[in-house]
């Protein structure tokens, strides 16, 4: 489709053929800023959109400002909806279901966004790819670079723990770890990208980041029968997935779709809660002083903090904070009553649901439709167990053993 | 479905409505052969099989013998075919494509036949599945009991490596290790199931595990567009997995759907390859030393080698066998130039259409329709390669030292 930029802070519109990241006015005020300003909103022709919307069928890649090719080469989409039994029957909710993009090539939500910033590479002729992350992020986009071919440079700061970085390094990525913190390799990636060329997919910086996800709710709208579920659930870091996962919506409500969008709910740790409390405060100026162990959602300046903002009041949404403790507690509640075993960041948002659930029940009755986006496998990550779980002991080998092992 | 067993060693038919594992009197030998005997074959009313090859559209489980319930709540199959463009484009074979089952929940092709046999353990009124496994049976087992709420023993020798254990731990399994051999903690559970009642799930040995194992192969017949490949490689250690794709493509043909089966093709490593040496030499009886570095397809006495062998002959398939090197050679070329991270058992069927492919496209052509059936995820074992792959070493916080890191 046809497309434009606007402004997510002055709205002025940016209509080129080129690649461009953030407002230029806006963004010049970043270095003083928590949340910083600037971020771009990629923006359809209403009547386009109207078109779209009268196709029997439609799916995310309909609704993409890049055609993305060879999509079978690197299968995005088409995740699990997941409809747990047990846990269901455990909170009385018959509507009740995951969306469970942690299947997703690279083991995270994040390969919605690389997709799209690979074809805008490929588009744009670019070979080269340049980011800061220090896991699902750049894992994603180097997975993506290495089904498209394109190389991929990754800043990181050194402290950054070896095991997230081997699938980027597995992938065949570029890893440059750096003597800083993430925001000195964040503003070196960009650097990087001034001197040497190329695409960069910073989180949010690059508006096409969050363009890729709101795949995720074109693909669930098709998937429940063309309909939005009531309320969706979303882990919120830095807020580019919450602010993608809305701005899906709205697409499809612009398409003539869906009249009403759903009330999306920002879950967060307690531990670092800036958009959650910017929201509550009204003022986008929190400082969260990020300590969660759920490392995917730890963020202390919200990249796309005010987009998510603005979108969780477009559509009437909330927001819920959880401990760390009842992350975890969420985590081995998932993985032992529903056979669903994701990392932390994505069981934030399973603990946001339980928290919420009586205010849930009661605004909105025990069969109300209700989405928790599970956004990263727990596989990558095993070893942080070893020291939770325990193994029992062994039992000699023999029949009589086993019968004293399980005796009442 | 109606069904039967069948014997696959002496063809004796078993017509009951309880649960039933081996021919007794085959089964009989089996203290004394490496290829063990007597296992039993699902099989369906010819009839019934001809009314539903008149369906437009089947699903996997229209072929099962037991209804699935709740199918949502366990989300097995629909996974992806990826058709990797990079190594399509490097082998000069346009028909080349991945079945990739290393996302399925657990994170491996086994949760096909954990799935059938919980359905299995429900339709008895059974509440406790036992089973012996050191890896991915284990995992998938206990991930459809923490799904359905069945009460999961798994007996394990003592020296399996806790990661590997982990997982199933993780879904609230009963780990019970053994002070003995695999072999060991497989008699055990046999035991145990004699003992305390319930479902033994051991592979081969309960019928249902191949059973449910051949659900990949009507999936991929529906998603080619009602058609089966031309040639299919398949990663191999006890026979089970390819006796299940076998089994799955002879269903379809008895239904009508298809007129030919797929050759598949039997991969092993040659530092365990029982069942490729059986298929050469026409007799079952061969002693592997299985010393492979692929752990789940490292195996000596092949649960499933003798329906292997003959189900490889009746699809007119072919043995191939490639080095430990080439399987984890294999393994960083999916990973480096497809995105596609798999276990090393996984990527020996990989290493296998590399080995055999000279002789692929010199027999059907090189644009053969051939499917790689990708078995098991890479995520579950990070640390296999911290020793690996070395980490680069870091750069000072400045744009300089990016110039610098990056020039010519």
């Amino acid at each position: 489709m046809h497309f434009t930029y606007v402004c997510n802070d002055c709205g002025k519109t940016f209509t080129t053929d080129k690649v461009i990241y953030q407002c230029p006015d806006c963004a010049k005020e970043n270095d003083d800023l928590h949340f910083p300003k600037g971020n771009l909103i990629v923006t359809y022709d209403r009547d386009e959109l109207k078109e779209l919307g009268k196709k029997p069928h439609v799916t995310f890649y309909d609704f993409f400002p890049y055609d993305v090719p060879d999509k079978d080469s690197y299968p995005v989409g088409n995740t699990p909806v997941v409809r747990p039994k047990r846990l269901i029957g455990k909170y009385g909710t018959p509507g009740l279901f995951f969306k469970m993009d942690s299947v997703l090539p690279s083991g995270s939500f994040k390969d919605r966004a690389s997709q799209l910033v690979a074809a805008q590479a490929l588009a744009h002729g670019e070979k080269k790819v340049c980011l800061a992350s220090t896991g699902n992020a750049g894992a994603a986009m180097s997975c993506a670079g290495a089904a498209y071919g394109l190389d991929i440079v990754l800043f990181v700061p050194e402290t950054a723990p070896v095991n997230k970085l081997m699938q980027s390094v597995l992938y065949g990525a570029t890893v440059v770890p750096v003597k800083g913190t993430y925001d000195d390799a964040f503003k070196l990636s960009i650097a990087y990208t001034k001197h040497f060329g190329g695409i960069n997919r910073n989180t949010a910086y690059n508006p096409m980041t969050i363009e890729g996800k709101k795949s995720v709710s074109i693909e669930l709208f098709e998937q429940l029968g063309r309909r939005v579920p009531d309320v969706v659930y979303v882990p919120v870091g830095d807020g580019c997935i919450i602010s993608g996962v809305i701005k899906g919506f709205i697409d499809l409500k612009e398409a003539g779709l869906t009249t009403r969008l759903p009330h999306v709910v920002c879950v967060q740790s307690k531990q670092s809660n800036a958009i959650s409390q910017a929201f509550k405060t009204g003022k986008c100026d929190a400082i969260a002083h990020a300590t969660t162990k759920a490392d995917s959602i730890s963020v202390e300046n919200p990249a796309s903090g005010r987009m998510a903002v603005r979108y969780l009041k477009e559509c009437d949404g909330w927001t819920v904070e959880v401990d760390d403790s009842e992350i975890f507690k969420g985590q081995m509640e998932l993985v032992r009553e529903s056979g669903t075993f994701v990392e932390p960041a994505a069981a934030c948002a399973w603990a946001g649901f339980v928290k919420d659930h009586d205010h849930l029940v009661k605004s909105y009755g025990k069969d109300v439709s209700a989405c928790v986006l599970l956004t990263g496998i727990g596989f990558k990550d095993m070893a942080a167990f070893q020291g939770e779980v325990s193994m029992p002991k062994p039992i000699e080998n023999s029949v009589e053993a086993v019968l004293e092992r399980f005796k009442d």
